[in-house]
């Protein structure tokens, strides 16, 4: 009993730490991570959108490798919502926490868009690309308007 | 001959407005870029040392993901490092574009160093994650220990 007491206490004490412990050493981390991960997204993601505005030369091979690496990206800044990361301050609305299931919801259509990206973008057909890039920004869109501050 | 010069030009004007704008639309995004590549990077290859020295539980799945994603970040942060980059003030130090060749053969370590632990970490013995894990790290030191400021 007493072992059991024992153990009980520590897995109520590694749930109750596993919020700020288990990914992430502190929430510090967790919103540094979100934000490098969507940073490094929109970076990748931005080129392929400027090539499909006319506002940066078209080259397939750049565009392809950019595409690929926002699709990769595209499924790392979540791990960075966890609970208890709505502090420190960043623009992360608290609507997040209270509304996580349709947050959740709004990342995984950003990523299956960006998937299609990445496959448009492989082809190296620009009008392929330009209507998943549109694609891809109304996703961005649509969840920022919802749960970004400006 | 006329055509050729004007060809030769714009080859020239591209060839030096290249270090800007070729990747990153201006010095500061290639900055953060190659930060946050690289924090991403370490957060994940930090989970993973964790594990080997015994200061966060082992979970092989985790081990294994965090260092799949640790070997594809560990591909990004270079593009940052373009000509020019060295503006903004960072913890890079000049000597990176300096002995730019010894710099880039540092980072190939760096990635082999890091694939290797990927293998590692996906076969879950832990063992080899450690030898995988210290291999990995003095790739790290060592070219921190010659580029990066304290």
């Amino acid at each position: 009993m007493k072992k059991y007491t024992a153990c009980l206490l520590a897995v109520t004490a590694f749930t109750l730490a596993a919020p700020a412990s288990a990914q992430f050493a502190k929430a510090e981390d967790a919103v540094k991570y979100r934000q490098s991960a969507m940073f490094v997204m929109q970076q990748n993601f931005g080129r392929v959108a400027g090539m499909a505005a006319g506002k940066i030369p078209f080259d397939a091979k750049v565009a392809g490798d950019s595409a690929a690496v926002a699709e990769f990206m595209s499924k790392l800044p979540w791990a960075g919502f966890g609970p208890g990361t709505d502090k420190p301050e960043s623009k992360a609305k608290p609507e997040i926490w209270a509304n996580k299931a349709k947050f959740d919801d709004n990342a995984r259509k950003m990523e299956a868009e960006m998937a299609k990206l990445a496959v448009a973008a492989k082809s190296g057909n620009l009008d392929s690309i330009k209507v998943a890039v549109s694609a891809t920004g109304g996703a961005c869109k649509s969840c920022h308007d919802d749960f970004r501050a400006k």
